[in-house]
């Protein structure tokens, strides 16, 4: 996507660095840092320069190549393997990702192993960003259906957290369908939650569809359920950091309240993933890790002042105690639908194999 | 309520002025405003110096005094009454106040009816205590049977936005009955939702409770559904701005979502209010006139810095457009109980006649 006119991934390799867009500065400074170790890859991850769950993937992927052009031993893929996995708990494309790299590497000869991990992680790139753009695809179709039924004015559409082009290599996965019907001409306007704490609607979602041009409002968290009630929101559409064999939805904290409200006003609510997001050895959302973050993410906020410059407040009390996780499982029961690279599927176990059989003889 | 040791009430003559807290200021600043005359009183209401249903019908009441004080006539009555009436749409108590005042002061001659604005205002604001301290009576009692459930481990409450001592003129409604029953040596611990877009939560709830020692946790706004699925939180409570003759509750914005959230997971979501709040002219929600207020109370926050001092920051792209209401409507069937100053009742249209019978007969 085009930041300023100019075409931009949210990673690629500049000489001998992988370079990224540091998203902790959006949406006031555009910056981007360069990653020569996995020490600085897991760093990225863990410190949210880069976010998003199919992003968190393809950082790990070449976190993996710059640790085995030092030392392409199986032992130091392994343990660059552990110290990406630990960076974050809940997003299931870093797992996927890494066992996709051990698998390509584990048959080659260690003299190859580095030409080979830099080759096996652009191709996750590569197969990430196809894949965005069939899930934009298929979404569109949802999208200019649900159109048809709110002639006369915009299609409302409602996001939670960012799950655009920056929380993937490209196009994203929530906003590629929104990306992909605009671009086709539907008049449609998105409603973005500021997404608290880290407000990744505010900065990101909404740097992101004003750079392309979407119409869209910001929200506080708070005002989605209002808006369903008084029909001002026509769908849904969120991302996924996991998503368990029985369709369980497990994305950013409040997610679930979301599904909630659209479910008790019918608005359809959509989780559009890749399938490396999906968790085929649980059943549950339950048993999904639930990340707890610094508590500073609540208690602090750093934005614009009135002289240009950035500044961190603190926003809480002192005194005050502060409990921080960052995600939350939507029940399958309250998903209308999930759409990935393959098409659209209900949000059931039989729906996720109808979609990927061959799972079926695992 | 103590700070720092001193009791307070949220507003209190001196000398010839009505004083109040500067909630605008809290929780970084502890300050007083004196309010000399209705326009200052107005002013105080509209920008949130003084907050919460019940204590901006005081306010409104002693801001008619203050008129009165300077024109006794029913012109300038009136006048005044319409310029308080005007800035906040969505409180009952304010209408509610303002009436009373004025059906006390039409029987009586000009020239005693500043003494008599005066009084009725303090009366007002006694009845406001009085009531406020019933709530908690009878509130406490419900916390005290679900404690009943929760053996072993404090009971955990939850609450969205203020509706604390700071929102009335003491004690508070949903936060009386955890007042309460913390003085009476029952072991609770409150999640505080920080309340997006103002922070009510973080900025007012976390600091009464922090002064009163009450044991409390900051949380976004997003986390509270989450909690509630992991078995958490025992109960919701909430004040309310206008409760309808149905018993839909309308309260600051995102309640609705957390007594979804409570619905789903079994968990009893009260809502705490004083006879003020009722307002029996509407029976649907939906009929309420929801506030829109500044796009800035979004887009910018106030903090401290490390140096100590307050700084505001941006945290809202500048060409993003913004839509901040300040209240949503939460149905009755949602609601498990209303907490009155008379007693607890379903949350029907009949549970509040049977507590308030003298309606029945309109």
């Amino acid at each position: 996507m085009k930041v300023a006119g100019v075409p931009y991934r949210t990673l690629w390799m500049a000489d001998d660095a992988v370079r990224v867009i540091d998203q902790s500065r959006l949406p006031f400074e555009f910056a981007t840092v360069d990653l020569r170790s996995t020490a600085d890859a897991a760093r990225a991850i863990a410190t949210m320069i880069v976010r998003g769950a199919p992003l968190i993937g393809a950082t790990a992927a070449y976190g993996l190549a710059l640790a085995v052009r030092e030392d392409p031993s199986d032992f130091a893929i392994e343990a660059a393997s552990r110290a990406l996995l630990a960076t974050r708990p809940t997003a299931h494309n870093l797992a996927w990702a890494l066992d996709r790299m051990r698998a390509a590497l584990a048959p080659v000869a260690p003299a190859s192993r580095a030409d080979a991990a830099f080759r096996e992680a652009a191709a996750i790139c590569d197969d990430d960003v196809a894949q965005c753009r069939a899930i934009g695809e298929h979404g569109a179709a949802i999208l200019r259906r649900l159109a048809r039924a709110a002639t006369g004015r915009p299609l409302n559409v409602l996001t939670h957290c960012n799950a655009g082009w920056l929380a993937c290599v490209d196009w994203g996965t929530a906003l590629a369908p929104v990306y992909r019907a605009h671009d086709e001409g539907l008049a449609l306007h998105v409603w973005v939650d500021e997404t608290r704490p880290r407000n990744q609607g505010a900065s990101l979602t909404a740097f992101e569809l004003a750079a392309h041009g979407v119409p869209h409002t910001v929200i506080a968290d708070n005002l989605g359920g209002h808006l369903m009630q008084r029909g001002r929101v026509d769908v849904v559409i969120v991302g996924s950091d996991r998503t368990t064999a029985a369709a369980d939805v497990c994305n950013k904290v409040g997610t679930y309240l979301k599904a909630l409200a659209a479910h008790d006003n019918g608005v359809p609510f959509y989780a559009a993933l890749p399938a490396s997001t999906i968790d085929w050895s649980i059943a549950g959302g339950e048993k999904i890790p639930i990340e707890e973050r610094s508590a500073r993410e609540l208690t602090h906020l750093t934005g614009l002042t009135d002289g240009g410059g950035l500044a961190t407040v603190r926003v809480v009390p002192v005194g005050s105690p502060v409990l921080n996780l960052a995600f939350d499982v939507t029940p399958a029961r309250l998903v209308t639908g999930l759409i990935t690279e393959r098409g659209v599927c209900p949000a059931t176990g039989e729906g996720l194999l109808g979609l990927y059989p061959e799972r079926l003889s695992r």
